[in-house]
């Protein structure tokens, strides 16, 4: 299955639980907005494009659930309901763009009947998971060619299929390699706090058959000062009008140890990461995730620290356009100097 | 009581179990060559100076429980034992410094009879335990010179009094200010695989009352590139002849963010952990501890990962001199251009 799936016919939405990945393979079945928002809060589902589609997905769940007779109490209700899913998770933009894009193709509903306007709406979310899939593909093919056959990469966090609907953006370019016959080694990052790379990356890396190392976050910079990995590969959460990256918390360490080390760093995100009514990543909200998830090594683990111990905790940091070697994306790759080089492509479609 | 302590009546070694805190303050009782340096590889002391007063209390255990009844047959018994002490760790040189010095002074007893010399290799070890002690108030005292009233600081690892014999280094330095009536908030990582800052650096500070938060070591860089650190500080466990430091995983990294970030990088060391017969970084060995560190989040702690996933586990790393901003040592402070500065001072004496 993908890692999210919407059933317009029950209604109901379906997605693997990445909470209790890789002990258990569990699929939560989701029939409210009230739901879906505390599964993407949770992190039952996690990855930028994946809460996107979630998101829409949401809101194509609440218009056929709706109760509502007229068109204007609907379209109303899922403004409404927009806003609350905006509120869930500050900082990838995908989300937004998302919801954006739903609540835009709803005013489009105004002259159809309800039955059809639900209809519709349906399709259009499906519409965006599928191109969410064939996005991920393109730009799985651009990136993989910048890996060579039998060298090592380190990856950061999530960002395979479990971040997406299907394939997603940095481990995709890496099982794209894979898939065309390149042998690649991959260093993953555990990716305190959460531990996405060791429960999730390692996890998918198991069932593509590509063969990896689980690392400290703390080790990346010794290897690649050593000179044992060749790439560094990251997906993004929001990509600044100027290239600056918001990614998960350790991104910016890691790009700086690849930058002292000359190996290049790629980030490997659709257009729908990129922001460009926002000029740098300094206007970048940073959500601050709670401090359970560092006191305690695992949610509901055994508390790792002295009883009454406080933590901060950033899900996210930025790294500056500067230490950015290459941005993969669907519409191919985009090399410095930035921001020229983004806004050319960008622009273009 | 003290880290660590020799009790020649008896004779034992008492330590405090590193692998219990914070839960459970244990103190280990140890009665063998054997149990010593079991205590060292795997980690109940830890902590360069730390580990070099325990190397020279074990060669004093063994040579006041050794059965030889000539000098030569004893010193040649201690001889050994020092080998297999060096063998147990190999980056950290304050292990291989306390050894050298403990032999050095065995060959000046060659004309006692056996109890004297027995007797003054117990008063040669205890001095140079008590001399850790005082070289570190004194590193200490120079260092929080540095410290502003008020400051946050970022410290990796642990370096306090488990790390010594008692006080310690980075620790100590951050200690001394807030004794001398400075406010100093610590923001301590959690230092990912053995969590030496989540589970001892966070209950030392408790012992002191020194405020701080705990953060995952990925989120050093978002606090520096922010503006919410106003220095880093680290301890050392190998410092070459040019400045390079060797020190626990996850320091090069650290002070990456610190030197990108402007904010000074502090380096706290004694002289023994100066090692000038190396003349970079590249020529110190590096550990490679056991995969289950990674694998699992704590030693018999639940495994994190698949079955069957693998990891490489080098438990420190070299951080070039260019980004080291002063170090501190129980000599005073020694500032760039190294080498030249370090090669001043430290050949002084």
């Amino acid at each position: 299955m993908h890692t999210i799936e919407y059933k317009p016919d029950i209604p109901i939405i379906r997605m693997i639980d990445q909470r209790r990945l890789p002990g258990t393979l569990e699929v939560l079945e989701l029939e409210t907005l009230e739901d879906v928002i505390h599964a993407i809060v949770d992190m039952a589902v996690r990855g930028a494009p994946a809460i996107g589609i979630t998101a829409a997905f949401a809101l194509a769940l609440k218009g056929r659930s709706s109760t509502k007779a007229t068109y204007k109490a609907w379209s109303t209700e899922l403004g409404q309901a927009g806003e609350q899913l905006l509120e869930s998770r500050p900082t990838a933009i995908n989300l937004r763009w998302a919801v954006e894009q739903s609540l835009e193709f709803i005013q489009t509903l105004k002259d159809e009947a309800l039955p059809v306007a639900q209809d519709k709406l349906d399709a259009f979310v499906q519409s965006l998971a599928d191109e969410d899939v064939e996005i991920n593909r393109r730009m799985a093919a651009h990136g993989a060619a910048l890996l060579k056959d039998g060298s090592t990469v380190i990856h950061h966090c999530n960002t395979g299929s479990l971040a997406a609907v299907d394939y997603g953006t940095a481990l995709g370019v890496i099982r794209y390699a894979h898939e065309s016959g390149k042998q690649i080694h991959v260093l993953v990052d555990e990716t305190r706090p959460r531990l996405q790379g060791a429960r999730l990356t390692a996890w998918e890396l198991d069932q593509y058959g590509i063969s990896y190392h689980l690392i400290s976050d703390n080790a990346a910079g010794y290897f690649l000062q050593t000179g044992q990995a060749e790439a560094v590969l990251v997906g993004a959460d929001r990509i600044a009008a100027n290239g600056d990256v918001a990614n998960k918390i350790g991104t910016y360490m890691l790009a700086l140890a690849a930058h002292d080390a000359r190996v290049p760093f790629y980030c490997v995100a659709p257009r729908s990461t990129f922001d460009l009514r926002i000029r740098s990543g300094d206007e970048i909200p940073i959500e601050q995730r709670p401090e359970q998830e560092i006191l305690s090594i695992q949610l509901g683990g055994e508390q790792i620290v002295p009883s009454g111990a406080r933590a901060f905790n950033p899900a996210f940091d930025v790294t500056p356009h500067r230490l950015i070697s290459t941005f993969i994306t669907d519409s191919g790759l985009i090399a410095p100097p930035y921001p020229q080089s983004l806004k050319n492509l960008l622009e273009e479609e």
